[in-house]
């Protein structure tokens, strides 16, 4: 396969205006620059973020607009100059393709935080293109910006570690919630939250999943392996557990009050936000008194990246999924609105993108 | 002067009902035990806590009510296991004169976050007395929640370090902001907001004013010493500023937009809290794209305090203040509550409070 080929002859799906509604696209990827890698697509994963890109949620979308930022494929060619990959090797792309690779962040490997970042779809890069994501056949990508993926480690399961996984790793790294025997509080069982819940078993925290639907009690205790499940109006269960946690996790996009939540945080704990409900609201004597922490993050630079890839291999971490193809893609964007998912839709891209 | 005699002839000055107006009021304080001091008070600072506790803000005031909780004054008695203090030493006692003394904050010589922490005034002591502050002739108080005042600082300066001083003092340490070259952001220029900006000039720091009054431009440049000043309401210097502050220590507890000033924290930096507006509230955005925090605090611990006090009295960092007289109590409340104060009344008891 020569990179002029596959220039001409990108096969993506895309929205074409507000509605979302997605449907085939071809376009064209650039030529295989010299530290670049042409990626076979084989596996993309739905975050909300394609629901809310495709449907113009903050009003700059560019039509049409290929979404999808949990991209897992197979390497088919490398530029002149890639060290890191070979035709061959599984690699992972996230929500960024591109930075200014200079800045104090990009030096620390948090290139996510560069004022030059390019977002994976829908971005402006360098060279005044629009990205496109991975509801597509190829991507070609900077090797900076690709993650080696074990050969170990399922493709398929992959996917969700891109952007779910590593939103919810950094934060807890960020605040040594890796130390055994800290105490979790996750908000939301969903994409995010059922990642935060696993890292936390594999770290050996006692975690608490907090959902506001009972439904979720039997997986969230016997199939991730929380150790306490607690619906948030339960006023009794809420007030036992007062001053009790090290650490929330917040992933809840819905709006939510925060007080509650914050009043279960020991003295020092940090609730981490990593959601996007429409306000944050608390009262100050929920932070103050208690000297407690109101922390944002989205999700993390190329070094975690890795270092979390890594250890989801090594610990055989996995997310749980439901694979579906391509032409179900519509229907999964309505089902994650309802959040009708357990607990990461994957695209077979491999199979059904023809 | 013995300890029964100065138990039946505590003269203070007490708010009798949510008015809040005070008037001379007789109590009895309780005899020295072996751990504790006997303090003849000479002045007192003059807090926001004292407008809101007389005036039964929160509710559960206890009249008679004294106030005041920046308490300085000379060693009148020791009790018979005092070991840091003897007769004749200037010492100060802040927001709090009691604790369980075993717990881990207590252990820590963060005292200020143990669960059994008393108050100094209207705070349910040990022994179930109600407590009473500093607008008073003496007051008897166990040494661990005394601090020692180096002879070389100035009695009537000293008062405000206790309350405001260790409020502004505490998270700054907590973050690092004595770091020389960090640039902070010091919103509101009152009792705490000043401390704030002295403490920032001795650490080295680049400091920017924010208030919503150009009247304070000058002094705040002048006198203490502030590197820019800006109107928060002055939308082209506050984007010019977009990212570009460490840390911002938030002493206003009049309702304001908190927007506006995370959006001039740099990447993972922080908005202390320390007033008590009626909320906080924000967008996620401001928060998580450039993982900031926002961070509550309350004054210090023990150990805090004293490395605050020998700090000041090292490098000469002394609050400005206006001595009042007892007798202008009422009005100096009154001008608190309209900001009319520079920057902080102390009350010379030992000279009016006959």
């Amino acid at each position: 396969m020569s990179s002029a080929g596959v220039k001409e002859d990108c096969l993506g799906w895309a929205a074409r205006d507000p509605s979302g509604f997605l449907s085939p696209y071809r376009f064209s990827r650039r030529a295989v620059g010299s530290d670049d890698i042409l990626i076979r697509i084989t596996h993309c994963g739905v975050c909300y973020a394609d629901v809310a890109w495709t449907r113009n949620v903050q009003g700059h979308s560019k039509y049409p607009l290929v979404p999808g930022h949990e991209i897992v494929g197979i390497v088919k060619e490398v530029g002149s100059s890639v060290q890191r990959f070979k035709v061959g090797d599984h690699v992972g792309v996230g929500t960024y393709v591109n930075s200014c690779r200079e800045c104090e962040y990009c030096n620390d490997g948090l290139e996510v935080q560069c004022d030059k970042m390019v977002l994976t779809f829908d971005g402006i890069d360098a060279d005044g293109t629009v990205t496109k994501g991975g509801y597509s056949s190829h991507i070609v990508v900077h090797e900076r910006y690709c993650f080696r993926i074990p050969e170990n480690y399922p493709m398929h399961l992959a996917a969700p570690l891109l952007c779910a996984g590593i939103t919810v790793y950094a934060p807890m790294m960020r605040y040594k919630m890796n130390q055994p025997g800290k105490s979790l509080g996750v908000i939301g069982l969903g994409g995010l939250g059922h990642m935060a819940v696993k890292f936390g078993k594999a770290f050996g925290l006692k975690v608490t999943v907090f959902s506001t639907s009972i439904s979720k009690k039997e997986e969230a205790l016997s199939l991730l392996g929380a150790d306490h499940f607690v619906i948030s109006s339960d006023q009794e269960r809420m007030k036992a557990m007062v001053k009790s946690l090290d650490f929330i996790i917040d992933t809840a996009s819905g709006d939510h009050p925060f007080d509650p939540y914050m009043s279960l945080l020991k003295t020092g704990g940090v609730l981490a936000l990593v959601g996007f409900p429409s306000e944050v609201k608390f009262s100050p004597a929920s932070l103050n008194l208690s000297m407690r922490s109101v922390s944002g993050s989205i999700t993390g630079g190329t070094k975690d990246t890795q270092e979390m890839i890594d250890l989801c291999a090594a610990q055989k971490i996995y997310p749980k999924i439901e694979v579906i193809p391509i032409d179900y893609a519509n229907e999964a964007l309505e089902r994650l609105i309802k959040r009708d998912v357990k607990y990461r839709f994957v695209i077979d891209i491999e199979n059904s993108l023809k």
